[in-house]
Parts: structure tokens; C-alpha cells; sequence
């Protein structure tokens, strides 16, 4: 057997790759803020060494924004990519940390062992299951059981803008059979899963201006357009009492479910009521005349992720202020198109403004959705493998996330992806205390084993 | 003459009367701001010292808030009581200035010298306009020509919740025949006036809470509803179309202009095209069967001064935030009733929020619209001695701001207040970059010790 003592050393060894983990978790690498450039970088340097520790041909690759890991091992089968993140999101509000998210720590909780900080789950911890699987497998077996390049990026969660560029300049490098992505979660603590659906994001960030400068309300009151009513106005018309999006032409694109996996959706034990349960709210806010799960994992979403604008300190000032802002986000399905629906949100908007006031946007990323193609044997050996590892047999399901990376590898490289990650839905992976179960990390770990296994034998 | 030399003195002694207005904005007196109360302390304490150096029996008077400042003269003829406040309006945003708003300095325009600075308007510059006029009064008489009362509050910008108390406390003590407050404008540079409407004012501050953590948009996005989106669906429902606030009773008791009124606002030669103009602004914003003068002057309104929410940093975050925050203020007219309104904007708001959502509201304080009775002969003496200072005719005018203290003394100590001051429209009093003209701080004075003559012959 070649599996058996891989999967007795990752036991055996648990304790040092915490340890591993907690000093990549200690660099705070938050991509989005200039302020952690350095950081961003010394994870880089932190990834490549211990790549190469593991006999993998690593190193760091400048883009103009924060660089790419690539590592290289040589070997016969199939050639795999392995995708993962070493950027975090930001941590603010600091203050609603039980503790510094960048001194990572064991916490007993009621569902065992957690390692919390920020990066624990999204997504040093789910890349280091991977990374760790492979330590254990070249220490039992002298090498890798196959041909295997490792790809990490540093601009995840910035929308990766040097990803495309990247991929188009090196394709040959990384062009594999197949690409193993680590950035999802499991369908629920007991069920892993393959995720093949997931959605695109586009974002809008954006200040309107009305007035010169800001007013007193007392003086300008009543005659004065103020901006925020404006900006209230715009994101209130976005949606309709019935949860339905109004921006003309959104819907385009928008696939329904096909019967097939609507029957396996309605036969997975979602419980909408707990899932909202668990973080206060008790009211489903999507489309009323579609069920919860599709409206997390196929239905297209706008939320507002940011808003400001006018006096926000202590006590009150009564100013008319100059400018409001916003950053809206749109969950993308099927073949809705990122720039067809940008066109028709500005249009909305400008819509909106009365004569005299003007907007600037920020931004112009955007990225549609993707859908794997389950066709290729790979998925099946990986779902057994999952299977094997986890109490109950795993799944093919949908995400509400936006992972184009995806979509980029099958767009550029021809290459099929396959999401497998070991997040659960209350990593608070984007919320202050992030946490990874330690059975994540540790299944997590022993499941990458028995998928090289798999695809290997 | 006892006037000639009094006026003589205040044009030879004006670079020393500016000079000692910049000792007083130096003190970064920030009422609403605990960061700021030695500061507040230390600008009471000034006035106490330059009240004294003109014989004025003057001290400083705490309160469960920042200090008040109370002097007297004794003397024969009507007892006046003279109101100010020391303290100033917040700065921020601080990046906005084109100077530290806390070292004043003399600036060339093309309106002549202005004296710029927080607090050099509103109310600094104002209060020690009457302050100079007593100075060279008892410089050149050796006293004033009637009993004074001088009243210098700190909580002003705050919504004077130390006033009341101190005003019942101290009623004896502080009721004169009629009240001078210094801390409205002139109608026009060239046009004093005497201000006899004054709106009230309402605030809320308040958060919105949904769900019990942020979560992130792409795992819970499309199911959970969105406190940016219930926030904007609030203020979107406040105004109709036609610029008519919705909240069920809320024009109980707003009046019609006598047509007496009505005519003389016709007669005013206000351009609300050049007035919003000057601040980059088109389309007057409110109901539009209103004229603009009775916008701004005679109808009531509500305005969001402030809006918070997710996140607001660079780049981009896929957050679902908890909460989210939002100032409004109404300014009221006529006998709208302050607490009326507040509940009925509650019950509206809380009738807004999904199941599962809470609000804390951060306020408790409002204050009526009041109105002058110009039938007192006091009103006729200050307004003619107005126009002898001025190129035209003082007016009698309304006023958007709230200045609820004329209705406190009214109600509390039986007394009329005249409402005289003389900043102008572009003074930025709540903006970066406030100014006082020096024409204002110069024909302030003079306005003050032509008053002061006509009331005591």
C-alpha cells in the first residue's frame, strides 16, 4: 500500500504542521491595503522555502502587483496544478477580535479543536492541507506520485489583477491535465464536496457628488439635494419588493436549475432556518419564488458590501454633505455578462442623478460565472477519495462565491478545475475571529492523499 | 454725541479687537468631541479673563457638560442679556482646509479681507462683535450705558443640553428685559437684518442591526438580507417624489406665510439659482409647490447628515456587514411637535425592519420652530439703528437654522430675544475653510454700539 503510511505520517505529524501553518499565519499578507505590501512578499518568500524543503523547484515570480509562487516537481502520470491563496482579506473592525488575528492559536470550542486567526480558513490553511499531504507523501515515498505544479497567488482577495496576465504569459509552464483548487468549503462538517458551480462577481465602488462643498443643513436645508438621499435612492430602486433585481437586461443568462440537480439539491438536508438561525436573522431576502439554497448557489445577488459619506464621529453635526459612497457587488450565474450588466448599472444610476451631479467609479473588474464539466473521470475518483475520508459520501454542489480562477484556467489554459476545499460555512471568513476546525485541517490533509492516490493508480 | 467716539474708537482699535478674536479661535473648543474639553475649559476661561478686563463681574459657571460663562454690569435703563457660544463645530474633514482651522489668519478675496478659521463665524467672530462694542463703550464712558448680562455657552454645536438646567437653575438671575443673540446672518452683504423665524430641530442617530456578525457575500448573499439595503430602503422612503417627507403626521402644525410675509419674501431679491450655483448645485431638492425662500426659511425638513456601513476602506471587501448607521436631522417649523415627529419616524422605521433586525437609536434631544413677537419697540430701535450702519435697509427674514435657545428664553424666562448677527451665506460655518468677513467683524461692532445707543436714549 502506498497510501496507509502517508496517511500514518499526516497523523503522526499533525502537531508540526499546526506549527508550520501558525508561522505562515503570523505574516499578515492583506493584499488590498499598500500598507502590507512587505508582508505579502515575505509570505511569498515563506512559501517558496518551504516548497523547496519539500524538493519542489520553487520560486518567487514578479507581477506589477504582489508576486506568484511556482513550483515545479517532475514525475510520470498525470500532470496536476494545484491553485491556492497566501493573501487575507483585511481584518477591520479590529475591536471585534477575541485576539490579534495575526497571533494564531488553538481554541477548545464545541466543535473540537479550532486554529483561529486570520488566513486560518480562506486560505493559508486550506493551501497547507495540500502542501503538507505532498511533505508526507516525498518523505514516505522519496517523491511525489506524479507530475505536479503548485501555483500561489498573492491578489485573491483583490480580485486578482495580475492572474490573467500571469497565466497568458506563462501558459506552457502551467498548463496541466487538470488543476486542483483549495479555496472551498465542505457541504456540511460531516459531507465534502466538489464544488462545479460557481458564481461570477462584479464590483462597483463609487462616489457621487452634488454639492461644491458640504453644507450646513441649517442654511442649504430643504433646498439643497443631498447626496446620500440620492445615493439611498439609487440602492433602494435596485431591488423590488419581491427580492427581484430591477436593472434592466440582469437576467439575461440566468440558466435554471436542470431537473437533475434540482432533485439532488432538494435531497441534501439544507435547513435554511438554521443556516440564518446561526447568525441572527430569520427572514430568506432573495427572490421569494425561489427556494434558499438556489438562492445562495444559482441565483445572481446584489448586495451593497460598503457605504459612507457625511459626519460618522461622536455627537452630530447637521451637514449637507458634498459626496456619498458605495461599493455594490453583484453574485453572477450562468452566462450573465459582467459587462453588459455593468453598462446597465451606470446607466441606472446616471439615471438617477439629478442635473448638476456627477459620479466617479473606481473600479472595472468583473468575472462571470463558471461550471465544471463533471464528464472527466478525474471528478468521479476525487468524489470516491472524499467518500473514503469523511463520514458521509460527498457531493457535487454549488457555491455563492466567486473563485474565477476557474474559469481563467479552463478560458486560457483549456484546462478543468476541480474546487475541493474543507471550509465550513462558519469559518467567518471574512468576518473578524476566522477559525479552521483542526479536523479540516487534518482531513483536509489526508483527503489530498487519497486523491493523488486516486488519480494516480 | 455718545455714539461718534464709540464708533471712532472701534474703527482706530480694529487690529487689536482682531488679534484678540484670534487668541479665542485658537482654542480648539470642539463641543461635541470629549477629545476637546481642557480645550473647551480653556476658552471659557479667556472669556472670563477679557469679560473682567472690561469691569465685568464674570465667572465661569459649571454645568454637568462644558462650562458657562456668566457676567454683569450693573447700570440703569433696560437690562439686557447678551447670548454667544464658545464653542465650535467638529473639523473634519480635516484634509479639506487650506489651514490648520485652528491658527486663524487674515485673507485677501475678492470680497476684501476675511478672517479664516473655525469658529471665526459661527460664533466667535459673532460673539465678540458685542463683546468690542462694550470695550470701546467703557472705554470712552467709562461704563456701559445700561445694565448687561452677559451669557457665553459651550454646548451649542452640541445641542445645549446643559442649557435648560442652567436657565431654570439660574432663573432670577439671568432674566433681563429682552435677550440680544449674536449667531445668525445678514440677509445679503449689503442688508442687516433681524431674524424672527427660526426652525427647530430633531435628530436621530441611530444603528441598524441584522445579522449577528459580518458574513461573507459570497456564501451568504441572495439569503441574507442586507442592513446597507434595509438602511436605504428607510431614507429611500422618506421624501416622495415631489420632495414631500412621508411620515404620517409630520405637517401638523407646519403654518402658511401670512401674506404679509408672503410679500415681503417676494420682495427679497433672492436668486436661488446663484445660491445653489455657488455650490456647484441645479435643481432645488424640496417639495416643489414651495418656493426656494420658503424652503430654506418656512417649510420643514429631513436630512440625512451622516451614513455608515461595511467596509470603507481601499480596494475591495465581499462583506455582508452587521450593521449599519445613519444621522438624519428634521429642521421643524410653525408648532410641529418634536416628540410627535420622533415617534412617528420610530414607528416608520421599525415598521421597515425584517423580522430578526433591531435599531438603537443614539439620541433623545429635539427642539420646536420658534417665532419672534416684533411688536415689542425694542425690535423697531435695533432694526432702524441697523440700517443707519448699513448701505440698505434692514429687513426682518426667516432663518433655516435652529437656534432653540430664543425659545428657551422665552418659555423659561418670559423674555423676547432679537436674533442679530452678520455672517454671511458663504461663511462655510459647518464646512472646512470657514471665514468671517472683516467687513462683518468691523460693521459687527459698529452695528452693536449703534444698537446699544438706540436702545438706552
Amino acid at each position: 500500500m502506498t497510501l496507509d503510511p502517508v496517511l500514518s505520517r499526516l497523523d503522526s505529524d499533525l502537531s508540526a504542521a499546526t506549527n508550520r501553518l501558525f508561522d505562515l499565519l503570523r505574516i499578515p499578507s492583506v493584499s488590498t491595503d499598500p500598507a502590507y505590501k512587505a508582508d505579502c512578499d515575505a509570505a511569498a518568500d515563506w512559501l517558496v522555502a518551504d516548497l523547496q524543503s519539500l524538493g519542489v523547484d520553487a520560486s518567487k515570480r514578479p507581477t506589477a502587483g504582489h508576486p506568484m509562487v511556482v513550483g515545479h516537481v517532475e514525475g510520470d502520470g498525470p500532470h496536476l496544478l494545484f491553485y491556492g491563496h497566501y493573501d487575507v482579506q483585511p481584518v477591520d473592525p479590529l475591536d471585534l477580535w477575541d485576539r490579534d488575528p495575526f497571533d494564531p492559536a488553538l481554541e477548545e470550542t464545541d466543535q473540537g479543536t479550532v486554529i483561529r486567526g486570520r488566513g486560518s480558513s480562506d486560505d493559508k490553511g486550506q493551501l497547507m492541507t495540500f502542501v503538507e499531504a505532498c511533505r508526507a507523501w516525498t518523505a514516505e515515498h522519496g517523491s511525489l506520485p506524479c507530475r505536479i505544479t503548485f501555483l500561489f497567488e498573492g491578489e485573491e482577495e483583490s480580485g486578482s489583477p495580475s492572474l490573467v496576465p500571469f497565466l497568458e504569459e506563462n501558459a506552457e509552464e502551467l498548463t496541466a491535465d487538470i488543476a486542483l483548487i483549495c479555496d472551498t468549503g465542505l457541504f456540511e462538517s460531516k459531507v465534502p464536496a466538489i464544488t462545479t458551480m460557481l458564481r461570477g462577481l462584479l464590483g462597483e465602488d463609487f462616489t457621487i457628488t452634488g454639492p461644491s462643498r458640504d453644507l450646513h443643513s441649517g442654511m442649504y436645508g430643504g433646498l439643497a439635494m443631498n447626496p446620500i438621499r440620492v445615493l439611498s435612492n439609487i440602492l433602494a430602486g435596485l431591488q423590488d419588493d419581491t427580492g427581484r433585481i430591477t436593472l434592466p437586461g440582469f437576467y439575461d443568462g440566468v440558466p435554471e436549475l436542470s431537473d437533475a440537480i434540482r432533485a439532488q439539491w432538494q435531497g441534501l438536508n439544507f435547513d435554511h432556518e438554521t443556516f440564518l438561525g446561526d447568525v441572527g436573522l430569520k427572514e430568506p431576502a432573495g427572490e421569494q419564488d425561489r427556494t434558499p439554497l438556489e438562492q445562495i448557489w444559482s441565483r445572481p445577488t446584489c448586495d451593497v458590501n460598503g457605504i459612507w459619506g457625511g459626519y460618522t464621529g461622536d455627537g452630530f453635526k447637521t451637514v449637507l454633505p458634498s459626496e456619498a459612497s458605495a461599493k455594490l457587488s453583484f453574485r453572477l450565474v450562468g452566462t450573465q455578462d459582467p459587462d453588459a450588466i455593468r453598462k446597465s448599472f451606470r446607466t441606472y444610476l446616471e439615471s438617477k442623478l439629478p442635473d448638476g451631479f456627477t459620479v466617479d467609479y473606481r473600479t472595472e473588474k468583473g468575472s462571470a460565472a463558471s461550471q465544471m464539466s463533471v464528464e472527466n473521470p478525474a471528478f468521479e475518483k476525487a468524489l470516491n477519495a472524499l467518500s473514503d475520508e469523511w463520514p458521509d459520501k460527498a457531493a457535487y454542489i454549488g457555491c455563492g462565491g466567486s473563485i474565477p480562477i476557474a474559469g481563467y484556467f479552463k478560458e486560457l489554459l483549456g484546462m478543468d478545475s476541480m474546487l475541493i476545499g474543507f471550509g465550513r460555512d462558519d469559518d467567518q471568513i471574512h468576518s473578524p475571529n476566522e477559525k479552521y476546525n483542526m479536523e479540516s485541517f487534518h482531513k483536509g490533509m489526508r483527503s489530498w492523499a487519497r486523491i493523488l492516490d486516486a488519480l494516480t493508480t
